[in-house]
Order: structure tokens, then C-alpha cells, then sequence
């Protein structure tokens, strides 16, 4: 097991990782930009390390430098967290070279999820369910009209080296095709300084159905069921759930295997994500692979009783994996809401000093967040300072946790998504579960 | 269902239980002395009350004005949580008098295991092991140098009426016996205005073991596994744990057994505890039941996943029990310690106001408290102001993750207990597990 490890990250994934390092009886280094000096992450950490200014390019992007101080302090892995540099395939081989185990996928494996064309052509050879579309990157207009005519309106464009819904343009007919095109070559460009798009069959309606994969180094790949996205504002998360309330056990046996299947076929190791589109007929199409822990991975560790990261690092260390599919049982319903530091009807940013401070708790009622009281929430990161996670025996009871579990928690000096957040749990169509999709936060008036 | 039920208690379990009566859609009432108008189940309950002034007996143990404070506010149900009038028999006819339910056993249930000598010789019928004893009040020294000589040395004289330690005497030769009978006997009539005593063979370097009992109204009647519970200061818990380090399968299915058919034989029914002393060769003996809920219930909580007070709740409303003995499964391993506003040393209290105040959180982490930043710990009322819970899938990783937890709880203004849960939780043989009883901390240095 590893002696040291550095978590090249800050707020609650630094923390979480943290955690779960001193559970494992494993020192820890915090890094931090100049701006971050009174982060708990770094109050936590065994020792900690100035990795550069505020911008995150100078500091949680800089490569040099937290290398540098993982020499300095001895570490022996980097835990990347997600963002920054956890899917950063240069990095895992920097770290690779200097002899320090990255705790995540192989670069290879970082390189070809990240690279939207090459993924869907792995999967496809898993006999993974994609949409109809190109399988590659379509070089001009004339090109994208005929696929479109091909596949059949509406039609999606995509970013080659996308995520998280930048470069994407929908498009229900002909005459809209060329100046979506050439937006989405712009914004690939500016968003990944890459312009390759392709074109896939817009999915209408659909729920955001991810499934959380657990991979060692001797070849075991399981799942551990999945989680429910679908409560998304322009593409960014914000209420994640577990299981999906309108999954029957037949699709998610079918899905589950789809996932280990994509991990299987490209060797994948670690833990990793696979997120799909789900139709209104319960069909199921590949989006895209995400190779690092992800933000909602609580609800499913609430459910399934694992600690990811704990596994995540055992993986790293070379262990096998602890569990079988067979082991793996889905107990309850677990919700988590994202509580930004935003305005809770226009979603800006509303960075600031923290001036009263007050965590729900009680049965089933996790928080996972690195604020507390006087912490300035600054405008340079993510605006997300906590994830409030509640479990429960039925999705009812658990929405009605989480509830109360709101209305407990005070965040003054700043405003936040709480508000957001307790008026979708009492909106109907949210509660009934059923008539939820990606566009659903477009479609009501909270 | 109820439709509001009015908590007829403070502190933490006022607040335990306002969040299951809010997950269960029912109304609530916190009542509270006039010193209490700040605390925290007076601002989460749906309506409040004061019911007298800062002494217990003129608020917390007020009969009289908790009932009008019921019919007043159409409360059709009464939870008296613990201690206060949890284990008083007149308040629960009283309640039944009115119209309004207890949430607890029978007057009947309460009043036969509240007397040590009934409850004890209903055990026996049973089938429960006791300790050889008297099964009735000594009524003279002479009567008691007799029977103790019968049984052997060393014996324990205990209060009929007692519990919590006090009237205990515990008296390892002849010569010492008329004056610890004596001071039995004065301190009995004290503390509960009944002087009888019994006589007991005093189990040595005995632990403390307990089962968690829940039957319905229906003759249904299950246990969830047992708490360890041996250590104690001065008979009062400080931290507890579930499993038990050293109890064997078979050993725990036995003790389960007993408490379930002492339970079955009074024709109890809520939730409820039976008490033992297991002594170095795993041999148990009946020491009392508890007609409550405990303190210590969340371990229980923890590694069953059952919600205790919402199905305390559902039997008292006329429910039957939705789980069978088959469906209890203990997964991992929870610790619970209580945080006590006192020196961590000297164990005096230390009430004041908190300056300063952050909860741990987490994967597994969970804080029952009705603490807050600023709020002022009041002398009259009992010290423990937070129980803080973790659950793990090993006791090692436990330990490591409570003392993680405790590390990051900041309270601040007074003194707590946590440096002295910190030490325990890096103490050896607490860590190690086999080598303790109820006299560990007697016998330790920290």
C-alpha cells in the first residue's frame, strides 16, 4: 500500500480523498494555490504544499509544480480528484515517468475515452448500443448534410474532444445544418483547441442513466449499478440519484453488463463511470466514459455500502478487487444535491464570505463539503461547496430526507442552490419520478 | 398514522425524532422550559410550547402541562424520547387516560421491568440466565449476611427501584456488609423513594452487552443484535458499539433469543432493551431492561439500516413489525461516542456558550446533535450536547474513522469530551478489543 499520497485538488473531493487516506492509515499532502491558504483541505492534510497563484492554470493545472512537491514530500501517488488534471492523459504519464503511481487509469486508457471517435468505435466492438451517427470526424458542410439526411433529423453535433455540453448543437432540420456546424467547429476550437465534431441522432427526452465501474490490474470488472443525472441546467448536474426510478432489473442487468463490457474491451483499471442516454422505450445508447471518480459518486456508495475511493486507491496499489458482481447489492435510494455558491434562480456565481454555518444531521444524512464558517467562497474555482447526500429505504422517504435535510442547513453571508434545491423537492413531476428528462429543468417553472 | 405528535423531550432526541416524524409526514410539537426557547427542536418542530421554567420538574417532567400543551396543540400521540418521563408509568396512563397515545410500551410493561425484583423473576421464567440473587427486598442485615454467604462473595446490593448505578454496592467480604447495606438502603430511599434492596453475585470484569428488542402489538417481536457497551464511567456510557468485539455467533443468536422470549413473556411491545453482563467466558446474565429508547440506538441503526424511532412510531401506531428476524442483517461495524459538554478529564460539567463550531462529515459519519454556533450549553439539563457515529466495514477501520471524525469536530467556547474520545481511540487495548470490561477506564491511564 502506498506510504504518501497527494491529491492534486482542493474542496470536497481534496477532503473526501483525505478521508479516506487516514481510514487507510496513508499520509497525505494537500496542494494549494496562494488564495487557498485556509482551505480545509490543506487544514486536514498531513502536510501541505504552495503549488502557485489563483488562476488554476498557475496552480491546480500546473503539472511542474505539483510534481514537483510530491518530490519534495516524498508522496509515492497522486490522487487527481476530478477536474483539474484527473483526465489529463499527459499528466498520468509525467507521473508514470517520475515513478509515481497516478490513481486513475493508464494514459492509454484517459487518451482513448477521452477522444469521443475513438471511444464510440471501442465500444461498438463491446457490442455497446450507440446512437446511429459518424464514427468519425466529418471534415465539411456538405459531408454533415448528407449524414444528417442519412440518419434522419433532429441530429446532434459534437465536439470530438467535448464534454460537458460545450461544442454541442442540436439540429431539427436542414436549413439550420450549416451555421450550426460551423458554431460548433468555433466552439470545439476555443473550448479544446481541437475543431473535429461528429454527428450522432439526437436522443429526444432522454434521462442521464450513468453506471459506476470498479476495475483492478489482474483483469475483474464489476459495476456497481447506477446513478440518475437527469436534473441537469445547461448540461452541469445538480441532483443525482440512485437507483433510477424508471430502470426495470432487466435493463439494468442488460446496461450493468454493457459497462463492464466497455471497460473490459480497452483494458480499462480503476474506477471509472460510463454514461448513457436513456429513451422513453427504456433503450439505452453509449455517450461517453468518463475516466475518473465523479462528483455523484456518494449516492452510489450510500447504496452499495463501498467506499469508491477507498477501492479507487487499493486499485492503484495493485490489489484485487474485494467484490464480485454477485456481491454487489443495491440497498435503499440515495439522492445527492449539488449546493453551489450561486444565485439559486439565475445560477450565477455568488462567490463570498460564509457568515453562518450550519450542517444538517441525523440517520442517512451525509455531507460532503469543505466550507465552514468565515470561509470565503472564491470566484476562481467551482462554484459547488457542498454535496448534501441522504439515504433512505424508499425513494419517497429519502425525498422527503433530503427535504428536511435542506430546510436544516444554513449557509449565510452567501446565496446558494438550497432554495432551488427544496423547491424541487416538493415539484411534482420531480417527486413522481416518472416524466424526468435532461431538458426538464428547461421545460418548468419551479 | 399519527397526525402530530408532540416530543416531550430536548436535546438530540427531540431533534432524532422530529426528523423521522417529518419523513413520516407527521405533524410535530417540541415543548420546552423557558430557558430553552433557543434551542434547536424548538425551531425545527412544526409548532412549540413552553411548559415552566428552567428546572426539570417544572418543564421536562411536568405532566400536567405537557398534556395541555398536547390538547392544546390536538397532538393525538406522545414520544418521551429518553430519560425525563420515557420510563414513567403514571405519565404513560395518563396519556392513555386522555386519548393520546404513548409511544412506548404498556404502563403495565413499564412498571413490571422498572421493578428490578418483578422484572428479574419475570426473566427467569422465561428462561433468561440471571445471576444468583435474592428475587425479593432483603428486608435486614441479618436476612443479607445470610444470603450473601449462601451465594458467595463478592455480592452486589442493588436499589429495587434503581438504575444507572446509583444505589449500588458492591461488597467483597462479610466484615464490610451491614454498612454498605446500610448506605444501599439510605441511598435507594433517596434516589427513588423506596428503600428495598436485592442481593446479587457480583459478576466480575463483567462488559456490558445489550440487545435491541422491537415488537409489535400484533405478538410480534424481533431483536437487531447487540451494543457493547463497556465503557462506562461511573455507570454511565461514554462510548458503544455494535457488534460486540468478542461475542461468537452462536452466543449472540442465544442472547438474542433470550431477550426476544423476555420480551414475548411480558407481552411487551415498542422498542425496547435488554441488558447484560458477559462475563470472561462469554457466560450472559440478564441485568435489566430499558422500556425506551436508548441513547445509543444509532449504532444499531448503523449496521441494520433499520430507522428505530420511525418503527417505534409505526408499532405505537397499531402497525405490525415489517421485518422478521430472518430480514436482520448486521453489515460492518459502528461506534458511537458521546460528546459531553464537560472537562475531558475531571468529567465535571462545563456548560457555556459555543464559540465556534463544526461537524465532521463524510462517507459513514453521522452527528445526532442539537448543538449549534453560539448556542449556549444550559447547567440545568444533562451534558451530552452530540453523539457522533461512524460506520465502516471493519471495527479497525472504524476506529480509524471516528478518530478521523473527531479530529475535525471543532467546538469551541467550553470543553468536551473529545480529546478524551481521541485518546481512547489511539488507546491499545480499547483498539484491541478483548480486554475490556465496565472497570476498563477505572483502570487505565489515558
Amino acid at each position: 500500500m502506498f506510504h504518501k499520497i497527494l491529491i492534486a485538488n482542493r474542496g470536497e473531493i481534496a477532503l473526501r480523498i483525505i478521508r479516506a487516506c487516514k481510514e487507510l492509515g496513508i499520509k497525505t499532502v494537500a496542494v494549494h494555490s496562494d488564495v487557498d491558504n485556509e482551505a480545509l483541505h490543506v487544514k486536514l492534510a498531513d502536510q501541505s504544499v504552495c503549488i502557485g497563484r489563483a488562476a488554476s492554470a498557475e496552480s491546480y493545472l500546473n503539472i511542474k509544480a505539483i510534481i514537483s512537491a510530491a518530490e519534495v514530500t516524498d508522496a509515492d501517488a497522486i490522487h487527481p480528484g476530478y477536474g483539474f488534471l484527473a483526465e489529463n492523459a499527459e499528466f498520468a504519464e509525467i507521473c508514470q515517468q517520475c515513478g509515481i503511481t497516478f490513481i486513475g487509469p493508464s494514459p492509454d486508457n484517459i487518451r482513448l475515452m477521452g477522444d469521443k471517435i475513438q471511444a464510440r468505435q471501442t465500444v461498438i466492438e463491446a457490442g455497446v448500443p450507440i446512437l446511429p451517427g459518424t464514427e468519425d470526424n466529418v471534415p465539411n458542410v456538405e459531408e454533415a448534410v448528407r449524414i444528417a439526411a442519412e440518419i434522419g433529423y433532429p441530429v446532434i453535433i459534437k465536439a470530438t474532444a467535448g464534454g460537458g455540453g460545450r461544442g454541442m448543437k442540436v439540429v431539427h432540420s436542414p436549413a439550420h445544418l450549416p451555421n450550426a456546424f460551423a458554431a460548433a467547429r468555433t466552439e470545439a476550437e476555443a473550448g479544446f483547441g481541437n475543431p473535429d465534431v461528429y454527428i450522432e441522432k439526437f436522443c429526444e427526452r432522454p434521462r442521464h442513466v450513468e453506471i459506476q465501474i470498479m476495475a483492478d490490474q489482474h483483469g475483474n470488472v464489476i459495476h456497481l449499478g447506477e446513478r440518475d443525472c437527469s436534473i441537469q441546467r445547461r448540461h452541469q448536474k445538480l441532483i443525482e440519484e440512485s437507483p433510477c426510478p424508471v430502470l426495470t432489473p432487466a435493463i439494468r442487468k442488460k446496461m450493468g453488463e454493457c459497462a463492464v463490457a466497455a471497460a473490459e474491451r480497452c483494458g480499462y483499471s480503476s474506477v471509472g463511470t460510463v454514461e448513457f442516454l436513456l429513451d422513453k422505450n427504456l433503450d439505452f445508447f453509449f455517450m461517453e466514459m468518463n475516466t475518473r471518480v465523479q462528483v455523484e459518486h456518494p449516492v452510489t456508495e450510500m447504496v452499495t455500502g463501498i467506499d469508491i475511493i477507498k477501492e479507487q486507491i487499493r486499485i492503484a496499489a495493485g490489489e484485487k478487487l474485494r467484490f464480485k458482481q454477485k456481491d454487489i447489492k443495491i440497498t435503499g435510494h440515495a439522492i445527492e444535491c449539488r449546493v453551489n455558491a450561486e444565485d439559486p434562480v439565475k445560477f450565477t456565481p455568488f462567490p463570498g464570505k460564509i457568515q453562518g454555518y450550519h450542517t444538517p444531521g441525523g440517520m442517512g444524512v451525509r455531507v460532503d463539503s469543505a466550507a465552514y464558517d468565515q470561509y470565503t467562497v472564491l470566484p476562481h474555482y467551482d462554484s459547488m461547496i457542498a454535496k448534501l447526500i441522504v439515504h433512505a429505504e424508499t425513494r419517497e422517504e429519502a425525498l422527503k430526507k433530503m427535504s428536511s435535510a435542506l430546510d436544516e442547513y444554513i449557509i449565510e453571508g452567501i446565496k446558494t442552490t438550497i432554495p432551488f434545491h427544496q423547491k424541487m423537492m416538493r415539484n411534482k413531476e420531480f417527486v413522481d419520478g416518472i416524466d424526468v428528462d435532461t431538458g426538464f429543468l428547461e421545460r418548468i417553472v419551479l
